[in-house]
């Protein structure tokens, strides 16, 4: 099946860009802001008395690849790449600073290095400091390359750009857009080169339709790394570099499977989809209740670290609280986490409470030394269930510790391997509910969370 | 640690062949009443003209090595190797049947040719038509083995047949005395040939405390195939046969367990277990209540066969009914069965019932086809609980048919693989008891099984 430019596709492609596409009044201001910053910029680095700082507009502003309403601009001031380390952080900071100074509000925030964040005349502005090198494939910091993805888009987008805004907003519109660690979806950058690749919207949904695990993309043909992640997009900047690396197996999948649906039946409700009528608690409740299964959620406060730090170490929490479970034969059939201001991670168990007994396997009655110890350790014990020889090895079947899946983890929680900031805040303090208690969470984002159960 | 003959264990043994070895009285009414029947038998033989037929006694009664109390007499018509089957059946029966017309009672019994078992003068006796071959290596029916090792034992066993006697009860005692497929143990020749080979019955105690599968004995050194069974002991009238191919790994291991203990503290116990009390009905169900599991058991009238034909179809229909079980997620904990004039398997799970749904995982999604068609079947199925992506596959939540154990054995255990007799029993009717109302099944022995449960 091969998906054909019909008049209703024409039209429903019309009808989603008069949404999403800027007007000229807001375009307009926008350029205007981004010169104003721009200049701003020079006018105080020139005052420091500092020659050869450049400031660039990057990102999808520069690329007139933005979505009507997002407002965000990305002012990268390119220090020479001789420049130290320290020299960058100071001077390229004291200039950000004072261009926050006239701002509606601003913050420090820190990647690789300090820069300013800050909203002005209503935009979400960046101001970030960075070196101007060679090539993206000597760069010093990760920021450096962006000013090369800038250059290559620019250059090869022409034309193109409402296919983006289209693909954009489809994944926006479907939930997998987004780089950052959250998501794990698809970067700006990322619909740009896919665009750029394929030529069209339709051409991008057409080839996703039959993508497979190890999809390889590299417009410049000159990859020099094997990938394994499930999108390989070869970044025409820099020849070692995956754009798609932080698309998980989950999304690529989800992706491929939206297309699949568009392809059959291609409507505005994958771009805007339809807002859901929250369930009362009783509802949710009862559907909890109706899948027959056991419910926990382990509670805290959120540490206070940006997301990207926080959901690799949910993630991983997630992973460790799952292996506590089962090390102690409780049976996972689900597992999640969301966060707000409190974090939950949410379990889903065949069943939260275990026999009395667990059967504790011995070795081997012939291994005579091993079986000894084994037996004088089980053998008369007055806790011991039943003492017996199965397949050749001695069982003592002995009181299981925790027949409570809540126990166990208010127990061994804190011993579980879970990343710096989350374990610092469970240690200052978690609750663990059951089924109907979580209900009580009053959170309208949690109950939504609650509601797609278990898509996470 | 080498086990001593103490004065203690001497006296021990002495007091324990006090109780077992027969009385002269009670060996020469067995002699006697041996004597008359090998008479009768060929005086009706040469009344039937049948010339170069013998008779021979065999058995712990030719060898000395019976337990008083016991009353078997094994004797043999030997016919000439040239004569046919249906001759040996016709003549051989005929003589056995003019036998048993003197008994108490007797009936005709098939192995792999029919033969007679009786009641006579008190005694337990089988006669049993054979062939004369000329080694046991030529036999024509297995049975024809058996006055082979009459032969050797006889031979090899003079002075040893007190050390026999305390082998054989000493494995009464423990329960590992019987190569019939219920019990799985030792054969009473297999008991005499321990004995010839290690000496005494210590020495059998000592050896067997550092046996490992594997264990290889072969008094003629003329073994000629690889057996994989624990014990291996090759039949000194027959290099291609083991001898302990009956005995089960857990019986072997049972033994070396038994030997240790006996090794350390050799009490008459071992021999002459004390009788237990039998639990009342509220402690077996306290105790059956306290293991915080689920017992289901099947029960069945016995169908009317022979032991070694049962227990095989028995031990079949546990492993049949465990993987009907364990393909529907429930977990089996332990597994036995119990025949009397009833039969039931018991079955202990770690839980009778299961959620609702069932996590029911499809194709990959990059698997176009496949995942089209699953998509197709349970994307959008009301019955569905939830359609989501997991690890590159797509889940469909679906409601599990069978969320309680009792249920899915009612409507499935006909289905189940049973063997020719358990099956056709079954099929004419079963009832699924669950935990309390096993316990009201009255009958003495099924009551032992369950206190000792889950040693079976």
């Amino acid at each position: 099946m091969i998906f054909m430019e019909t008049n209703e596709l024409k039209e429903l492609k019309n009808d989603v860009l008069k949404k999403i596409s800027p007007t000229h009044e807001e375009r307009a201001y926008l350029e205007e802001t981004a010169e104003l910053l721009r200049k701003k910029i020079e006018h105080i680095a020139h005052g420091m008395n500092l020659k050869d700082v450049s400031v660039t507009l990057v990102g999808s502003a520069a690329r007139n690849t933005w979505i009507s309403g997002t407002h965000d601009l990305d002012l990268f001031i390119m220090f020479p790449s001789e420049t130290s380390n320290e020299e960058l952080e100071k001077n390229g900071m004291e200039i950000a600073r004072k261009i926050a100074k006239e701002a509606e509000s601003f913050e420090e925030r820190y990647a690789e290095h300090p820069y300013i964040n800050m909203i002005y005349r209503g935009f979400d502005v960046d101001i970030v400091p960075c070196f101007r090198v060679k090539s993206a494939s000597c760069i010093r910091s990760a920021v450096d390359r962006t000013p090369f993805h800038n250059e290559f888009v620019k250059k090869n987008i022409y034309g193109l750009e409402s296919e983006v805004l289209l693909l954009k907003q489809f994944m926006k519109g479907i939930g997998v857009y987004g780089s950052e660690l959250r998501t794990q979806g698809f970067s700006g950058y990322l619909t740009e080169l896919l665009i750029i690749k394929y030529g069209s919207f339709e051409e991008v949904i057409n080839s996703a339709c039959e993508w497979q695990p190890g999809t390889y993309i590299d417009l410049k043909s000159h990859g020099t790394i094997q990938h394994t992640d499930p999108l390989v997009v070869i970044d025409p900047t820099d020849p070692k570099r995956n754009v798609a690396a932080a698309l998980s197996l989950d999304k690529f999948c989800f992706f491929i499977d939206a297309c699949r649906q568009f392809r059959v039946c291609p409507t505005m409700d994958f771009f805007f989809p339809k807002p859901v009528t929250l369930m009362s608690d009783t509802e949710l409740l009862q559907k909890m209740k109706s899948r027959g299964t056991a419910f926990i959620a382990i509670l805290f406060n959120t540490p206070d670290v940006v997301e990207d730090v926080l959901y690799p170490q949910l993630h991983k929490m997630e992973q460790a609280v799952v292996s506590l479970l089962e090390t102690h034969e409780f049976k996972v059939l689900n597992k999640g986490s969301w966060s707000g201001e409190k974090t939950i991670i949410l379990l889903e168990l065949m069943s939260a409470t275990l026999p009395q007994l667990r059967k504790h396997r011995g070795p081997p009655v012939w291994i005579y030394k091993h079986a000894d110890s084994f037996k004088a350790k089980y053998g008369t014990s007055k806790d011991v269930f039943a003492f017996y020889i199965e397949n050749g090895t001695y069982i003592a079947e002995v009181p299981r510790k925790y027949s409570e899946a809540s126990s166990l983890l208010k127990e061994k929680l804190n011993s579980c391997s879970m990343g710096k900031h989350v374990s610092c805040a469970v240690k200052k303090g978690f609750e663990v509910l059951k089924d109907g208690e979580i209900c009580s969470i009053s959170e309208r984002d949690f109950k939504l969370f609650l509601m797609n159960w278990p898509k996470v």
